[in-house]
């Protein structure tokens, strides 16, 4: 599945109620999300990593949405070419 | 592009460095880049604020390399069907 598809998947199912939420409201839900990213990788929770990387992404995608940004185009522009600085690959920066 | 795509070019670019550092210190970037994140969108620095949610994404994409987990195959499992939770699209969960 494509960033761009990802992200308007996302919009289907929650930006109703995301952006009626706010930016700042969505940002905490996102924090509380990487919180339990954190925790599940802290603890080595194999069984929960995957739901909360997917829950992360997730909310990144909403947040993205919610400020009007296409994420895979802010991803591909910056990344596709290589590290963007020294626009290696693999990164030389040193 | 694909989830998938993205998360092996970021490992392509930095994997090796990364995986070197290891999740935590690896963590620690992640969040600093979500500190950036979070300080574009309060500041609504437009101009920033792609670059900051394609690092986030970044950073996510070789957490999970180091995590062992796919990315693509999280998000879509997850989410592909609609809202994990009620399975409905729009999210129904009241």
């Amino acid at each position: 599945m494509r960033i761009q598809e990802f992200q308007k998947r996302i919009e289907e199912i929650y930006f109703e109620r995301d952006s009626a939420r706010g930016l700042a409201g969505t940002h905490m839900w996102f924090c509380e999300e990487v919180g339990e990213l954190t925790r599940a990788l802290r603890r080595g929770q194999r069984d929960e990593l995957e739901g909360e990387f997917a829950d992360v992404l997730a909310w990144l995608s909403t947040l993205a949405s919610i400020a009007g940004v296409d994420l895979q185009a802010a991803a591909t522009g910056k990344y596709a070419a290589g590290c963007p600085r020294c626009r290696e690959t693999p990164c030389n920066c040193g």
